[in-house]
């Protein structure tokens, strides 16, 4: 069995934001050999999230668009979380976008649908954070 | 390792849907003999889901009304993906069901609680889509 | 490749709960002595959650408000599938929350960020239920 590891650094200029990280992931499929098993892409903090969707603007907006209703930011005071920290909403939002995939690795390549992209989704940016690249199989 | 692979298909008649697809899973671990790994079941499109949840009617009713209300389908020029495209909700409702699922094996069955079945979850139907398989283990 | 199975059983005396399971999790890592690997997390009740954030008593107050206002509990009549049951909600606070987490181990530990831990979460509780942790590895 061959496993890998490998993190990926961020640092988004505002506190919502959206990265299509599917080149790091295929170059860190090519690093380490992998025919045949999973790769398992992870957030690495507790305010942002990995997840496949798809790679189109507008998209992106209308995902901004409808977490800030699902769990808005404003008001900071409405969570109790926020005592010296202003971001439970990001703790939420990343509950629904999810913390991690789990992709399969077939013939060495990530075993994608035609329009799967993989993102890191950052909901507390504008600081260093990092996802976690974790491969196994043969 | 043993590693297997397998693309189920589906075309429901209804934009949103839930079909059970826990028997072919069942079928697959069969087929491959695996008894100690991991079964990862994945939509391959962006706007259905893997899920695992209840096989009962009233609760996919429920389901379907509280979806539509976090995510509602109209008015479809509410949302900047919509160009082209009347599909940007049915990207929202598969986040908060889930892409994928990843599920123990044991003995060479599904580790399973009483209730657990696996379902395929389609929010833009009408067309063919498909779900991946894949199975590692011994 | 190693596998390792045991069950965590709950009993939580109220309807939602959230219990940080991090330190049996990391128990079962050193009793199958598995270096590198992936660990899997997942209710076998599909009214419960296993999902990784913060052991941050406001925070999970914050998210309780929030499941609650999202996926309502009353009225108990609103939802179809609660004949002879009341947990429709549940249900569907276990989507948003997620019924499983992956993690990876490196060197024989959990591969976590500063703040990551593993919550059993609970929305139909005051009775005995169960999660799962499989582990493969070598």
């Amino acid at each position: 069995m061959i496993s890998y590891r490998k993190e990926l650094w961020f640092e988004t200029p505002d506190r919502m934001n959206f990265v299509n990280i599917t080149p790091e992931i295929e170059r860190c499929l090519a690093e380490c050999g992998v025919q045949e098993g999973l790769v398992l892409v992870n957030a690495m903090h507790i305010t942002s999230s990995v997840f496949i969707n798809d790679d189109e603007g507008g998209l992106h907006h209308d995902y901004k668009v409808w977490l800030e209703k699902l769990a808005p930011h404003e008001p900071v005071s409405g969570y109790r979380h926020n005592v010296g920290e202003d971001n439970a909403d990001a703790h939420m939002k990343r509950q629904i976008m999810g913390r991690e995939v789990v992709v399969a690795i077939t013939e060495g390549q990530l075993d994608f649908g035609p329009w799967e992209q993989i993102f890191y989704g950052e909901f507390d940016g504008r600081r260093r954070k990092r996802a976690l690249v974790k491969i196994i199989g043969e």
